[in-house]
């Protein structure tokens, strides 16, 4: 036979599909990426021009500034490598309506008669200028260019301002880049800003290389500083072992 | 043979495809549901609340003000039902940062020292309450629904304020309604308001109908109106006649 979409010879052993499903599946196709082109425009059409590319001054219509303040006192805390180096960096732009539409947290903060609302200026703690841009670049577009680093200081301000979309699009990134070297930094980091997805990879990670935890730096930290959490790595260990030694137990009894 | 789609019998002549391009294609229809996924959930964040459904006293952040004014010389030109009976319908609230987005014509108007920018106030002129108000409901949102003069009075104002995207929906549910009845009216519509795709839809259906062409009460307007209009059905329709009989006689000559 010859198949209707490689147009190359098979035999009957490699039989994908009827005409008819076929046909049906092409159509299913086409209308999907119809869908995409039509979502895709309407999203292009929704996206704001960013006012993070401007300088405030020249922001068209901006009524709020954002100041980044980065935390001199506990450097490494968000990832703030500009830290006292370059305490005065310029203010971000923005528009009141557009912050209080993705974040409750500005909303609750725009809308009530609070310090920042009179005075059009809010300070956002313990972050870099860099990030401080990418979150509000975020805020108009949608889009954010990550890379670890990034996607772990912008959670903890997505989180912090309740930017629900955001914190799901760098749960992803970091999730993607969990390993057996970050897995217990990011275990510890995702217990602390509630990510499940990411707490149950990197989780996953270290049940895999039990062997060698215990020589691990970050393990040693970790027993340090929050010993609840290593004690949580063992039980779920110790419930997989339990799982996986009950799965076998039935796959012999279901052989005999 | 069994089909792994449909999981049916079938034949060797109602052979589709190859295993292997069926499991390639499953993956891809599963990769575009994703992408879809993704898509709307990143749309579904750029939404804004639209500030059609608030009074304009109570819409937050609001810095501007939209007046409809309905055209009461020439009833009909702009769907406007309501116009004359409820000269003072209420200010349509909306934000100067997006309509400047969506429209360059609102841009230039905002951003220059032009006295809507001095007063936040924009009269819309022929156009009538609910026009508008979907109108930037659908700046906010991207959505409307849409009958066919609501379409064909957004289209209107869409092209005037050069809001592309609203102009492309609107024209889309219009050439889905083209008929018999309404060819003629839509026609004429479309040649004014530069709309390619209803232009040709609409011209095709009324070449289609050419023997009760010039029965209609709509072409007699037309005559009277607009004889170039007519003249362009006429050539185009000489144009179809001179090809189909060329087709033909391209036709004629390869059975030969």
């Amino acid at each position: 036979m010859w198949c209707q979409s490689c147009k190359e010879e098979y035999e009957e052993e490699d039989a994908g599909t009827c005409k008819e499903c076929y046909e049906e599946a092409s159509e299913t196709e086409e209308e999907l990426k119809r869908e995409i082109d039509e979502l895709r425009s309407r999203f292009n059409f929704l996206r704001l021009p960013s006012p993070t590319t401007l300088d405030a001054a020249s922001a068209p219509h901006s009524d709020l500034l954002l100041h980044a303040i980065p935390s001199s006192s506990s450097p490494g805390a968000g990832g703030d490598a500009d830290a006292g180096r370059n305490p005065e960096t310029p203010a971000v732009p923005a528009h009141r309506f557009i912050l209080a539409s993705r974040s409750p947290v500005f909303r609750a903060m725009l809308e009530n008669e609070m310090e920042e609302s009179r005075s059009g200026v809010i300070k956002i703690y313990d972050v870099s200028y860099d990030v401080l841009r990418t979150f509000v670049h975020y805020m108009y577009t949608a889009e954010a260019l990550l890379d670890e680093q990034m996607a772990s200081d912008l959670l903890v301000l997505a989180e912090k301002y309740e930017v629900k979309q955001l914190k799901t699009y760098c749960e992803k990134l970091l999730t993607s880049k969990v390993n057996n070297d970050n897995a217990i930094v990011h275990y510890a980091f995702a217990h602390r800003h509630s990510a499940k997805q990411l707490l149950e990879a990197s989780l996953s990670v270290v049940m895999d290389n039990m062997s060698t935890l215990a020589d691990r730096e970050e393990y040693k930290e970790l027993v340090e500083k929050d010993p609840r959490l290593v004690v949580e790595i063992y039980e779920a260990y110790l419930n997989r072992q339990v799982n996986t030694a009950a799965g076998k137990d039935a796959d012999c009894s279901s052989r005999k």
